[in-house]
């Protein structure tokens, strides 16, 4: 992909997703309603190829290495309502409606906790 | 730092960073205003102590190999209100409050176009 120029992939109409050396490209699900991050993983192309093909968030699992469903055991799937591209096309971020808790420990976001001083403390 | 568990990392009070293979976890800057996400970048352990010293943002540019301090030619710092962490603890919140626009493009945030079918259109 080193023959796309800058320029074309930061000013360009063309969707060139850059993966890194590893494959992979950043994704971030956001709530579209009320915006609030709810996590944020890794796509490889075929990741980012069944997303887009079924509506539902699809991820690389890196510690399983395998494609991933979200929801495909809990049944909370984040159905994509709109995909956004950052400069370099080297993250995405996906608009979800989410189907339930998008964390796996049951909380509505990942990012329950913010650090205070040397302490996480929960987000009220 | 395989020897803290699952359960200390995800429901524990302790700020327990996990760094990947490259020594690296994922930042996002968002917006502590607008909530809109601003950029996404990596960051190791240097990168996130000097974030915590100084309270603005710093990463680890993969492609300069090198830390980062955001700003550092443009004067457009991001400066942190808050920190929060996911659930395993390898990616970060910066709820930032940005001097400037955050893309070096000058776009106020980095995702400035969503997919429409196989084009990208900028956000209004």
């Amino acid at each position: 992909m080193s023959d796309v120029s800058s320029a074309e992939r930061e000013c360009g109409k063309a969707f060139l997703p850059k993966f890194d050396s590893q494959g992979l490209l950043i994704a971030i699900a956001v709530d579209s309603e009320t915006k609030d991050i709810l996590m944020v993983a890794y796509m490889d192309e075929e990741a980012l190829a069944k997303t887009r093909e079924t509506g539902l968030a699809h991820f690389h699992s890196r510690s399983r290495g395998r494609l991933w469903l979200k929801g495909e055991t809990s049944g909370h799937f984040l159905r994509v309502q709109e995909m956004r591209v950052d400069c370099d096309q080297d993250a995405l971020i996906l608009l979800v409606k989410p189907e339930g808790p998008a964390c796996h420990t049951g909380a509505r976001s990942c990012f329950y906790r913010r650090l205070d001083g040397e302490d996480l403390e929960p987000i009220a």
